[in-house]
């Protein structure tokens, strides 16, 4: 149990995680590289509201910790830098444990080029986590909500809903049964319990955008992107990108991919999943014509999924209520 | 209570304490200031460990989870750029409360030149804060706990002792008694509560060090500035410094001022309170005599207490044991 650790055994646990930063009051990150600016972003994940031990191991909590961080970079079209993670823990939890998260930490900056570079560690009667992400990005290349311009199209970086079904065959493993006799079922049932235990920041996505528009020479230089990521669902991307741009949008919704698998596991419910099921950590993208067809050619599972209109008509987006909405506060 | 508020209820709350850049993903700081390195640190406040209602109203807390990271940032000689706060609250948490924090936590970035750049706000079981704090400091410039060196002077920027007596009188507030007949006691009270409510950050002693530098013209320009703060008290931030640089201390205990009111209160454990009270957030500073004597002449009530040597002898620090040391994880 960490009470047996004392602080100076916690830090002991933690330093091999850490950068040679990590050691005074506070890390020296160095300077900016020219022509780039910072960007931050923080997330808090709380034990039983953004994972349990029903759905989520020590490693997949860490992982988890980093790539909702990530993603929010990712959204902004920015490359990670470095990150530091708070934890609260009760002085029963079990050392493993607190490894464990740090483990699947680590895993998640090694694969997408970030670093640990501070960290605190402190009693708590319930197990959370809080962790803050530093990028940087090219001066005037972030991406934002209130850019959208009508005539933009939608684009979706991939499936949404995934996630969503992956926590309901972990919290529900009686769902199982609506796959007998699906094609490679436990195949597919891993694949999507994954999908919620370990999310992929779409950090790939941006220098692909970039690259595109660099091919396309009638790209105006003070161009910019406008999106942000899907963490708390598609719809709810959508309505935000919308009232901070000020527009509407017009939602194609046969090409809105609903997952056969979703179908058979939600029955009915399967485009709520989908619109509303959230932390599937794709990105959502309001682009012109030209650079949306050419992504969409370039990125497999990426959809334009509708297309941006100017807010004439009442509703923000045509057909779209936002009952089901994620509420973080709903009881 | 926050339940009611919903997330976009909780956003508005949060709005008009927030800089501009908030509203995306994360925040666009832009570009550092050449010549400057970021600095990062982080801490993290949970309700009744580091804080409660018998000795912190909602202001006091947010003024905290600000001074504390600010006081991180002093600590390393950087100048405050920015912070993000993440709340994690139980549904019933009265809506004031939150506001208050943000007020509390506002009123401290005013006063020392921060803002508020980002946050996440998310239910929990349990009262949890996660403070980032990001600063810049002059290339070369931050100070560290690895580079005090033998024949430096120790010097505090000010008393320590003072939190832990105000944080026993608001626990007992029997402890008054003591103070029967004690000059201006009212006053005297008010102030140590004070101590422990709304500590200072040094933010003021990195600056003056430099400038006492500059006027003297003998020190070499790769000169570093050895130091920390004694936020885990006093004892604590010597034998950091000590560890961190490979040398041992000598400390001269007659200067090590222990406040007469501390005496009444703590009896004979004035020392201990003065040696691992903890949370005074002062600096703890090694340096060359010539600029810790200048240092002291000009900064009230700070003093030399000690001067580092080798570490030839068997303690750390002579005479001093280790452990009242404030343990995170002793029960």
């Amino acid at each position: 149990m960490v009470k047996d650790l004392g602080e100076q055994g916690l830090l002991k646990l933690f330093r091999p995680f850490c950068s040679d930063l990590v050691g005074d009051d506070a890390a020296v990150m160095g300077s900016l590289p020219e022509g780039r600016e910072l960007v931050v972003t923080t997330d808090m994940l709380i034990d039983g509201v953004h994972f349990s031990d029903a759905t989520t191991s020590a490693e997949d909590v860490g992982w988890r910790a980093a790539a909702v961080n990530l993603s929010d970079l990712a959204a902004m079209g920015a490359t990670p830098w470095g990150m530091t993670i708070a934890l609260g823990l009760p002085p029963t939890t079990p050392v493993d444990w607190v490894t464990g998260v740090y483990r699947g930490f680590d895993e998640c900056l090694r694969q997408y080029g970030s670093q640990l570079v501070g960290g605190d560690t402190v009693r708590s009667p319930h197990i959370c986590l809080s962790v803050t992400a530093f990028g940087t990005v090219a001066m005037g290349r972030a991406i934002q909500r209130h850019t959208a311009k009508v005539g933009d199209l939608i684009v979706v970086t991939g499936n949404h809903g995934l996630s969503k079904a992956g926590l309901e065959l972990l919290l529900h493993p009686e769902l199982d049964e609506k796959l007998a006799g699906y094609s490679q079922r436990d195949e597919v049932i891993f694949s999507l319990k994954r999908s919620h235990q370990r999310p992929t920041p779409r950090l790939d996505v941006p220098p692909l955008i970039w690259r595109i528009i660099e091919e396309q020479l009638n790209i105006p230089e003070e161009f910019k992107i406008a999106g942000m990521d899907s963490s708390d669902g598609l719809a709810d991307a959508i309505v935000q990108i919308c009232q901070a741009s000020g527009v509407g949008a017009h939602l194609y919704w046969s090409e809105i991919a609903i997952a056969e698998v979703i179908q058979f596991i939600a029955e009915e419910n399967a485009i709520d999943w989908v619109l509303y099921g959230g932390e599937d950590f794709e990105l959502v993208l309001c682009l012109p014509a030209s650079i949306a067809r050419t992504l969409v050619d370039r990125l497999p599972k990426s959809a334009i999924i509708g297309e941006i209109i100017g807010r004439d008509s009442g509703d923000l987006i045509e057909g779209l209520t936002m009952e089901g909405a994620f509420q973080h506060f709903q009881v």
